[in-house]
């Protein structure tokens, strides 16, 4: 088994080494540019452990991987123009470098650019792999939605809200998973397995996310602690908080979310105050902790040798910093 | 044989029938909507025409003519957004009608979406078809691009021109063509051919629809005959005549394109004179006929019955109301 860390390096190796053509300028400059950007090469990196885990030929799952950095990126390109972020990854974005219609354009020939890459698999296994590639292109695109539809929306359910990091988080880890398993000549059931794993895996790890946000060691953490309540991001915890608190509390944290003066440390403390007071983090972490669970149900009914077994247990702790 | 507008019909018809989730509502509804709004259907009428022509079974087509439609149309939806544009074919543009937001992203699925459709066809032309796709779809994009480069720029060459339409407007022609060709179990030489006769058709049809905005009877031609010279849109007319004008002509043309308060007919009226006394119109209708030729040629190698390149003339003679 090849380390993870060596294929994120293999990934940022190829992906550096991607050339795109030179005319029309303004189409192609964006692509290599939010590509050289960087990031974990997390979700390419996946789809060539799957292959490796199967005793498949790396080299053979590189294009496929890289076809899942570009429509990662795509989606990132496109997201910040609707996000108007200006900046990702301390860099400038798109449209903000360039313009809008520029970001609009680019983006959708990396998609395209991405159908390309994901075809550089043998024939018996393009359509299946195709067909993957197309639902979770189609889940992160209906996950973009309902995240923007969530934001100027009151009354979100518990199961919408991981519903939808399901459809933008999670599914893209499954598929690259699955897609990596395929081209490691994995058997059908083994390939689905795998990505159930992936599935489950990447809600319980956007849930820690959630968590981190308002109980992460800042040190730690890499973001700024509160970011989510600071800005209204309707999380679990929010969601679960507005669903739980009643009577004169109920009103303090509405009045949070309606606020437009306020001192940021102060929302951060009272609100996270108020999440206490009904208990939110064990919920949010029950709720992880079940999504973990299922994820290891799904790695321990594959047909792999215990020690791949092990390695893909060591990944998923290594990415939930489990304490159970 | 069917008939082309039989064929648009059955198209319009499938494209009634289309059926795309309800739910997130604002990424799909878009979708339905710019489908209902209508439009020739030419794009993938020609797909199903090229089925039929080489004894294909149309409705094995069906699902491709469609992926064509949709992909067009997600190019629409995205082009409006660009361009800003608040009306198409009479309706409220998707990005009016919702927000930019929606017509970024339900634009993305569609070209997914076109993806799914253009999977259904036999295994074994698969990759070639969508191998024909991709390349039409980059294309396009690399057409829009230069479309949207060439409005800012003022050194476009006339073979650069020709370049951009071909990318914009005929290669989807060709690629049309080109897949239900195939998809009748067409000789590959011979549905090489078909594409280069279509590509050559549609540069040649875009040149005609240049000539016909200045010369074009107000009564046939549909559009605001001289709406490209009030909008100083460079036409293949516009960039020859700037390379032919001189002396103080050279500087009156300048003036109309730099002027911001006009009457609209005047204008008009005083372009087309300067085109008239350098001949423009005269370079244009030889520019259309060479390409128009290039169609006709690669039309007569086919190997195709008479009767059936009898049928790809008229439609080509429909399409190009020649005179020669």
């Amino acid at each position: 088994m090849r380390k993870l860390e060596d294929l994120q390096a293999l990934i940022a190796n190829s992906v550096g080494e991607l050339k795109f053509p030179i005319y029309p300028a303004e189409l192609y400059e964006p692509i290599s540019y939010i590509l050289s950007i960087g990031g974990k090469r997390m979700r390419p990196a996946l789809l060539l452990m799957a292959c490796d885990l199967f005793g498949g030929d790396v080299e053979a799952a590189l294009s496929p991987a890289l076809a899942i950095e570009v429509f990662h990126n795509f989606t990132l390109m496109h997201d910040d123009i609707m996000d108007n972020a200006p900046i990702r990854r301390g860099r400038a974005t798109v449209h903000e470098k360039w313009d809008r219609n520029v970001a609009i354009l680019s983006g959708d020939v990396m998609l395209i650019e991405g159908y390309k890459l994901m075809m550089q698999v043998r024939n018996n296994i393009l359509r299946q792999v195709l067909d993957i590639f197309n639902d979770t292109a189609v889940g992160v695109c209906e996950g973009q939605q309902l995240d923007m539809t969530f934001e100027t929306s009151n009354n979100i359910s518990i199961s919408e809200y991981i519903n939808m990091i399901r459809l933008k988080t999670a599914v893209v880890l499954g598929g690259a998973l699955k897609i990596g398993a395929l081209i490691g000549e994995a058997e059908q059931k083994d390939a689905d397995l795998l990505s159930e794993f992936g599935v489950n895996l990447g809600i319980a790890f956007q849930l820690q996310d959630d968590i981190l946000d308002v109980y992460g060691d800042p040190l730690k953490f890499g973001k700024q602690v509160g970011g989510d309540i600071i800005s209204n991001k309707k999380t679990y915890l929010l969601i679960k908080a507005l669903e739980l608190v009643e009577g004169p509390e109920a009103e303090e944290l509405n009045n949070w979310l309606t606020a437009t003066q306020f001192d940021a440390a102060e929302k951060v403390a009272t609100v996270t105050e108020i999440y206490n007071s009904v208990n939110v983090r064990q919920y949010a972490e029950n709720e992880m902790k079940a999504y973990a669970e299922k994820a290891f149900k799904a790695l321990e009914q594959i047909n792999l040798p215990e020690e791949n077994k092990q390695y893909l247990r060591d990944f998923a702790d290594g990415l939930l910093v489990r304490e159970y």
